[in-house]
């Protein structure tokens, strides 16, 4: 297994640019700009993912009558429903049997079809592999692939085109978005890496060495909660980032602070990235120039009164 | 009185440069922008004027003892306590009777002081004007006074720099941010002035060959209620801009629209240029580039679920 480098970045750009919203970025202070990637298709960077890999296919020539297929509740699924339908190819989305009315709604409203499968998420993605296998769909997994940590990727080349920065900080769940900042920044700027003190999946396997499984909970759990780092997400940062980590009580607090003073409206992981600063996890030295990526925006709206 | 000229608007944007937020601009389709104004500190375009105005007084030694007033309930009271906290200057705003505790509780929180005056907004406004007479405390208008106008305009030199367009939309109530938005533009790219039908001040004075009274009411009213539109604004802009008209029904979709489909929470007013678009009020000609100013944000966000 080998990480992801930046000529994948480029590639995927190059093929995605019609597809996704470039976001734009607001300076909210003298050295501080927040990414507002929660404004990009299906509301997170997770759309980047899904669009490189299905045009990679299609432009592969390898789509398969299937279509493609995904396991996920969240922010994936989103992605992978939207992108399938705004490229004209058939989506099937498998997701637990406890997944929320509304979330399967948003998916169905998206023209996905969604199928109910086992009492968890690994039951769920279990199956969606057993559906892939049959029919041939192109599995689009929710960070550990080539295309879709490449497609991340594409936020940090926009960045580095759209603002001046010596860091920038990212949340990670699975480690998608992470490794596709580090390998389409290249050294370009220095990253951050963040998680919920409650879900250290790189944390936890830059301490072992390699991937280790982690628990998970608490409020971020919806969008970054994988058990254990992508492979490939580890092989493309270990040694190439900072590693910290913030409380729920932080990232609730930086999720209320950006709705009250910037009117940016985040999911609990779209604020970890900020919560590091606010909290002083991380604390950038004078005069560093600090991006803080807003990853994601499906939140509930009537939750950001505090 | 005359209007307000690019030069006006070039002065004030020299002189906040330090003091306002550059707001980031969105491409959310081919041809359609969105310039998120309600990022703005105290999330709306009147921090523009206010700062514009108090710096400019300052600059030129005259900031009286008692500071600056205002007579505002909304988003100029914000605005004006805003900036005079941050330019360590005593703020005194005269609200009406009927200005909800949490409106006030908003205002002294921003370290201003809150005078309640009057049954209705002219009440609170003439009461403001016999203070001031008797302090000598600098008048700060919601958009009748040139500083307030040339500060509003900052936006478009910003948006010039920002983005390619051929016709920018702008909500109108007192007419202090088209106006400014004409003479920053001074013929660069086209002004649409969008009015709700409820509250057609601009619309009114353009039929009647200057400003007459209008009634006003509807969902946009918090922000857009004016009497009648701005002198200055007037002149500035007769003849200058194209005027068109939203329902509210056009007004409400347009922003619960904006919060679906781009996770941008806006007041009804900051939603009342897209409305136009997407109400087809004002149909774009073929290939043109049009931005639409979201220009303010203090909403309930438990509102914005529709």
């Amino acid at each position: 297994m080998t990480g992801v480098a930046r000529a994948d970045v480029e590639k995927a750009a190059d093929r995605m640019a019609p597809h996704v919203l470039r976001t734009p970025v607001a300076q909210v202070a003298p050295h501080l700009a927040l990414k507002l990637e929660g404004m990009q298709h299906a509301g997170s960077f997770k759309a980047r993912g899904a669009f490189n890999t299905i045009v990679a296919a299609r432009d592969g020539g390898t789509i398969p009558g299937g279509g493609v297929i995904a396991a996920s509740g969240g922010n994936h699924g989103l992605a992978v429903a939207y992108a399938a339908r705004a490229l004209g190819v058939p989506a099937e989305i498998f997701v637990p049997e406890v997944c929320s009315p509304v979330k399967i709604e948003g998916l169905r409203a998206l023209g996905a079809r969604v199928t109910k499968a086992g009492a968890i998420y690994s039951e769920a993605y279990e199956a969606s592999r057993k559906r892939a296998a049959e029919t041939g769909a192109l599995e689009i997994h929710a960070y550990d692939q080539v295309d879709v940590v490449a497609g991340q990727g594409t936020l940090a080349l926009e960045l580095l085109e759209q603002a001046e920065f010596d860091t920038v900080l990212v949340a990670v769940g699975g480690g998608g978005l992470v490794a596709g900042t580090v390998a389409g920044l290249d050294g370009r700027a220095a990253v951050v890496a963040v998680e919920p003190e409650r879900i250290p999946t790189l944390h936890a396997a830059l301490a072992a060495g390699g991937p280790v499984p982690v628990d998970v909970s608490g409020v971020a759990a919806d969008a970054l909660g994988a058990s254990r780092i992508g492979a490939i997400a580890y092989e493309t940062v270990a040694g190439r980032v900072s590693s910290v980590l913030v409380t729920d009580d932080a990232i609730v607090e930086a999720r209320l602070a950006m709705w009250r003073d910037h009117r940016v409206a985040a999911e609990h992981a779209g604020a970890a990235a900020l919560a590091a600063l606010q909290s002083g996890a991380y604390v950038p030295a004078e005069g560093e120039r600090v991006v803080a990526v807003v990853c994601g925006s499906n939140t509930d709206p009537t939750t950001l009164a505090g």
